[in-house]
């Protein structure tokens, strides 16, 4: 039996889509069982689904890693210590990034020889079999030898979760060519290109990042987050205009009705909301953070990623490769 | 009269693209003179349009900045000189940016004052009025005093270029809150807080940069080029997306012809083609990167970028702010 902890406070849409997605869960899968943690009362929907634990205390979306230590009865950390005292396998939360990071490293401990966690998230592609990009927004400034281990830690995520059997590893810069890049790029880049169990191919400019060209993407922290977001605020702009383009006229909603099937093809293939979740890879467990504005659906696939990658042992695969070097 | 130097060669589509757009730009200006540098044989269409200047050499896309010295015949380098002897007051060229931006800020020296020169280009937004970006890549690294700098002629960009009046000035950020960000930029955020002559709004998150909340966005070069790159490549993805639905059968063809003319707003809306060319400012004339990939569409709003800004009499602006610190 898997056990997935859940998180259910700390979402901007309260708890009540997180307790949605964890009965639709629960009706689509027989081998897992939830523990969800936060306000027993805004719970109560969930009957004896899960086990239920209560917590009066919520993480703010600010709080920093003080705050984390000192809020040892929020929802967020009694999720964690569900995994940290191996209740669980798994933890899901769609609290604040800045403290779900820090709660889940200080508690569940960086894997030997890991020596910085980094976050996890595969992307949809032009040609369909999507990209896994890491470290996208769990440290700000990383050092070469942080790159390096991204790299394995994001090959091994690919293998597990994609299904890719050689996974082809790219380093985001500004040019193709090994001299590009910044100071910490360039310098990975050389130890990248020594290193021998990884399938390093170089250099990538983010606008070939979706082409599929890449199984694996290894980005420092910052250029990680903007590149992230702005997938994010330029998909958010296209869907707009489209939806703005159908609207134009009668003749245009017309033309909705006939395109209809093939644009339902292009919501499912760029549904960024089926990728729910990226998972902090490096520490002993299975932390995955949902986005703070999830409705039901991207907190459900959420969970699923967190689900398959206990299923695959995620943690075990790194600790393996990880002791071997 | 308007002097505007065009660099013709080392463009990925050849000088044939180049001469096609400057035949049709002097179509449409009647206050515009060219100086066209390049391959006589390759130039010959041009006819007595425009002042033909022979050059036997072009700047290779890869070549740094002590080739560029070396250069002294190539097109590129004998159009830059066309500014700096006062002959023109811009140029024009779709080589490589290295070379380029070595090439202009060598040739045509910083603005006292400045600091460094800067990479600026509008994009389009979700409200349609645009945004203006830099450093989209003249640096990879930048300094606070840098970016406070960049804010100055961004503001002055938009005034200039995209006509608003008091621009709304956001540092690209992992964070909205002050604090957030690298450490040059939480430094940046610092000092551009006591600036008095800048709306200076904040930090801005990626995934917002394309609303249209803010008129201005600074950033660090890397990242901005990163930013820059995922727009472009996300860019890409929605349109290949977008044309695969309407694609897929029979009925979404028809229903094509039904939507077309709201996908034709559409395509006007976010025509990444139309603006053309990024701008280095911060030296003393003006000097336009066209894409290596133009067309002579693109290349033709790259021209009207130069043409713009020496209507607007961008250097002087520049040269006014900065004197008056």
């Amino acid at each position: 039996m898997i056990k997935i902890a859940i998180d259910a406070m700390g979402g901007d849409n309260g708890a009540s889509i997180v307790v949605e997605a964890v009965k639709k869960f629960l009706k689509d899968h027989d081998d897992v069982e939830f523990y969800v943690v936060g306000k027993k009362e805004e719970l109560s929907d969930l009957g004896s689904a899960a086990t239920i634990i209560d917590a009066k205390d919520v993480m703010g979306m600010e709080e920093g890693a003080l705050d984390v230590l000192r809020k040892k009865e929020s929802s967020m950390i009694k999720a964690i210590d569900l995994v940290s005292n191996n209740t669980c396998d798994g933890v899901v939360s769609c609290g604040g990034t800045g403290a779900f990071l820090t709660g889940a490293t200080i508690k569940l401990k960086l894997i030997p020889g890991v020596l910085r966690a980094a976050l996890v998230s595969p992307f949809p592609t032009l040609d369909g079999k999507g990209v896994t990009m890491l470290d996208i927004g769990a440290n700000n400034e990383n050092k070469p030898e942080h790159l390096v281990q991204f790299a394995h830690m994001g090959a091994i995520y690919s293998k597990c979760a994609m299904g890719v059997k050689d996974p082809k590893v790219y380093l985001l810069s500004n040019g193709a060519e090994d001299k590009k890049g910044s100071p910490v790029g360039k310098e990975a880049n050389h130890l990248l290109r020594e290193e021998k169990d990884i399938c390093f191919e170089g250099n990538i400019e983010a606008r070939y990042v979706l082409t599929g060209q890449a199984d694996v993407v290894v980005c420092e922290g910052y250029p990680g987050n903007v590149m992230l977001k702005t997938i994010e605020g330029t998909a958010n702009l296209f869907n707009a205009k489209i939806k703005g383009a159908f609207k134009k006229n009668f003749f245009t909603k017309i033309g909705y009705l006939f395109a209809k099937p093939g644009f339902d093809d292009f919501k499912k293939d760029l549904d960024y909301k089926k990728y729910g979740g990226a998972m902090l890879a490096g520490i002993n467990g299975i932390a995955v953070k949902a986005h703070g504005n999830s409705n039901s659906y991207s907190f459900y696939h959420a969970i699923r990623v967190c689900y398959n990658m206990i299923k695959n042992d995620m943690v075990n695969k790194i600790k393996e490769a990880f002791v071997s070097e």
